[in-house]
């Protein structure tokens, strides 16, 4: 497809892909002419890629750039493909580990895993990024006041084991490798948004259930 | 308890404090005598609030004492004090109704709602900010060509349902009215950084079990 067509099933801009070519965010078509460049379907699919980083979940390009470049690389398995990816995103704050709260909510985030047997993020938690947020975000909650344990947090992660397995269901039901990894990252970034608007309906659901208006 | 402790066992300085009663986000301690005021529980409860909203949440203290004053509202139900205080919270981008992807992003979530039986969700839908946000991250994946529907959401619902349930339990065991309410505002701010870390944390697991690394 030309550049016009690329831009209206993509619903990005031409002046945007054109912007993203430059950025090296997308790969420059096949050459047919001094003017015209032919796009295919993996050129869509990766723009598609790129505005779920850049305009939805409001990543920098170059982020976007480093995300890609783990989505890309052939040479790792696809867990570690995700996990790079995923790790590249934004994470927020370094936890402080002279901070009691920090040394409590490590513990207690290793206790967690140990009793769920997610053997992957233990083995993983010395690295990663996710597991880093997750200690800051049990920190928070601990500094204030909030009584979070491993036995407290268990169900909330069986929960989310449970979201994350239809997500890898839906994934499934696309076609290739690369296809996967791509669409695993954008889930990612996409899915949060949705999954936070569900838990604050269900929140306020549930409470006019239980006390009324 | 004096000034120094309140902050001691919030953990928040005393020049923040100082700045917290200035903006009127802390009611003023009951004076002692012109250079001492006396605090209480309530204080010390409101003071992690706040700290939840401006520090956690990174809520602007306009916002925050917007949100404040929903949760301190006494002729308002708990629902709707709830509502209130979330509905304050920032929601991102409004949906623009022009765009196909926002009316079928519109269509899916209603038939949603209906399908689950969640009518205080639907009553509300006009004028929900929640709503509206759950309508802009549907629309954001339907625009880039994912296919979701009222189908594929039910199930994802279901499990926040059930996240929802576990959230007010948690706050049933807390004693007051108004702290049930304070503390559901801090939960939601609190408790959306730890499903999102456990969630990636549970995509990573279980992608790893599925695929190896």
């Amino acid at each position: 497809m030309r550049l016009a067509e690329l831009s209206e099933r993509s619903g990005v801009s031409t002046a945007t892909i054109k912007y993203y070519l430059r950025e090296g965010l997308l790969a420059p078509g096949r050459q047919i002419n001094t003017t015209t460049a032919e796009y295919d379907e993996g050129h869509l699919r990766r723009l598609r890629l790129v505005r779920a980083l850049i305009q939805v979940g409001r990543i920098p390009v170059a982020t976007a750039r480093e995300v890609l470049g783990h989505v890309d690389d052939d040479s790792l398995g696809r867990t570690i493909r995700l996990g790079a990816a995923l790790w590249a995103l934004p994470q927020g704050a370094e936890p402080d580990e002279e901070d009691p709260a920090v040394v409590a909510a490590r513990r207690e985030v290793d206790r967690l895993l140990a009793g769920l047997g997610w053997e992957t993020a233990r083995e993983l938690s010395p690295l990663s990024p996710v597991h880093r947020s997750l200690v800051v975000a049990v920190a928070a909650l601990i500094r204030l006041g909030y009584s979070w344990d491993a036995e407290l947090m268990a169900p909330y992660a069986e929960l989310m084991h449970q979201v994350a397995r239809r997500d890898l269901d839906y994934l499934e039901t696309h076609a290739s490798d690369a296809e996967r990894v791509e669409t695993a990252v954008a889930a990612t970034v996409l899915f949060e948004p949705v999954l936070t608007a569900l838990h604050r309906l269900a929140q306020e659901e549930e409470s006019a259930r239980r006390y009324g208006l």
